[in-house]
């Protein structure tokens, strides 16, 4: 997607064929930097100081590690030990840990000579897998907005609202949520995005605004607190989120205060949908609000926040008094009842068993 | 109420018997600094850049500030000068006109040589019957939250949940929603209070979290998205808000945000309860949503925040990226479906018009 009018992926392989780019993107939205990696070690560091984020992107990024790691030395002692330093990068990171297996077993079968090449190949396929995974879902989730757009009789934006970022930066390319706004836009549906700000680590107000601006979506960034409010007044038409990970019976476990959102959305009749790759699902799990353990981040997230001072440099400002404490819980589940329809790789489906089992019937046995 | 074991209110009045004393607002939480109000112009300019804010406060802030103009200068000329001069310090406070007036009519009636006494003495008495509605209301809440106290077998704090900044800092002492917990609490009910920070102003992150600290009550502060979750999970036994207008039909438009905290209390079967002096009930109005208008902030609001650096000083950041656009909206409406019940100086009724006119049956005729 576009950034100042240039076309990026968050992730790349750089022209000596070798190295690796990426956005860092712990200073956006107030700073543009590219960081390139040049061993597993380099690619450890960048996940785990959050220089890339978002859980398609992370496993994209171990899986290059590997690949980087092939680079200086293919042999088995380097696969075990690149692999491990990788994994405890960001140690509950489903995809990470998905990506390094996958990794290692395609590379572990390998003789050594053939392993470099093998893991450049791997990585790159992992990287293109999500980005048709994303760009499918986003073709299914565009047909959503451009039917809005029709019913509205063409004539004023389709008001989207989203929570958090599921776009582009949190995947190699298009995004979850973001994708079908993505794809409307560029099919010339006009789309209008509420921007959700997300307290507390402002992922709405830095990382997707900074998205929609840079592909030129037109959008307004609000606090948390307006959705309901813009909801009652018939500001918005379809509210889409992304989910971290959804239940095989439609309940969803996304960042905190999308639950909030989906009760608006019931209460003014607002289709509210969730857009996922397939790889979220936990067919495991029947019940999101009882199964789904919910991550408790550290209280400094919510007492600081840093932003760009009027003379340019970054700084950390406290907000709460010293001595209040603060609790700060990541993520809340939203039950199936209060969700319209799932938005996968593979099309539409109702938030339920017998939807997600209709567009996946080989999970049957996972139950 | 106390700060740092010192009782204090917001305004009163200073031992040379002229001067008048308001805790400077405006670098809550990071300072405490009391300031020093010697003439109306001086009142005027702590209404107008917030070093008082709260309607009730700013009421007796203008009752104050005529009291000063009456000490310099008891003319009539003087009187009708000071009393335009306050007025257009914040124009759409509804307590600052209502407190001029009542200020102006008993003033005009007198002689000016006794005008400066019986300014101060009303001045004190507008300050005074805040205090006692405050109080009344606080116990009349606190009583609720006792019965909740008993209901779980005394065995745990009482969890109530609060959104923005409805306590003592807003009025002259004891506040609305945060009245019944400090009732509760000096009479030994522990209370332990979940502080929504209330983007994007921040008022429960530093108003009502600094009362709490201040008067000793446990509390936590929670980013505005967590209050659905903590309900989920039974971690919030009751809500309590404020509210700044009320209608006959016992809707109530409160800080933006408020309306999904009640969606979250319904879904979850959460008592939901709105504390108000009978002054914020609008009697002419009938539909909340329909017929109060939603006042619009500046974006800047949204787009940047103020705290308290490492070293010390108080610094303003941006959080959003330079070129997305931002709303503000101030307030929405919570329909009284919502409201479990209403807290008012006269005790609790159901939040409708027959639950209204039972507490305050002179205002039929208004209908």
């Amino acid at each position: 997607m576009r950034i100042d009018g240039r076309d990026f992926r968050t992730i790349w392989l750089e022209r000596d064929g070798t190295s690796v780019g990426v956005i860092d993107q712990r200073l956006l939205p107030h700073r543009f930097a590219v960081r390139t990696l040049r061993s597993d070690r380099d690619a450890a560091d960048a996940i785990a100081d959050m220089t890339v984020r978002g859980a398609p992107l992370i496993g994209a990024a171990g899986a290059y590690g590997m690949a980087l790691a092939m680079g200086a030395d293919a042999s088995d002692g380097n696969l075990g030990r690149a692999y491990d330093g990788l994994l405890v990068a960001r140690p509950t990171a489903v995809n990470l840990r998905w990506a390094l297996d996958r990794m290692r077993s395609r590379l572990a079968a390998l003789r050594p000579a053939e392993r470099r090449n093998a893991a450049y190949a791997e990585a790159a396929r992992v990287a293109e897998e999500d980005v048709e995974t994303c760009a499918d879902l986003g073709r299914h989730g565009a047909a959503l907005i451009r039917d809005r757009w029709d019913r509205k009789g063409r004539s004023r934006p389709v008001q989207v609202l989203t929570h958090c970022n599921a776009g582009w930066l949190a995947a190699v390319d298009w995004g979850t949520a973001l994708a079908p706004v993505y794809k409307a836009h560029r099919a010339g549906v006009p789309v209008h995005v509420w921007v959700d700000e997300t307290r507390p680590r402002n992922q709405g107000a830095s990382l997707t605004a900074y998205e929609l601006l840079g592909e030129g979506v037109p959008h307004t960034v609000v606090v948390d607190n307006v959705g309901g409010h813009l909801m009652q007044h018939g500001k918005v038409d379809l509210c889409i989120v992304g989910t971290d990970r959804t239940t095989r019976t439609g309940d969803v476990c996304n960042k905190i205060g999308t639950y909030l959102k989906a009760l608006a959305a019931h209460d003014n009749r607002v289709p509210f949908y969730v857009a996922l790759p397939s790889s979220t699902i936990d067919w495991r799990i029947n019940d999101g609000l009882r199964e789904i353990p919910i991550e408790e981040r550290s209280a400094d997230e919510v007492m600081f926040i840093s932003g760009e001072t009027a003379s340019g440099t970054i700084e950390t400002v406290r907000v709460t008094p010293r001595g209040s404490p603060a609790c700060n819980y990541a993520f809340d589940v939203t039950p199936a009842r209060l969700v319209t329809g799932l938005i996968t790789e593979r099309g539409l489906c109702p938030a339920s068993e017998a939807g997600l089992l209709s567009l996946f019937p080989g999970e049957e046995r996972a139950a």
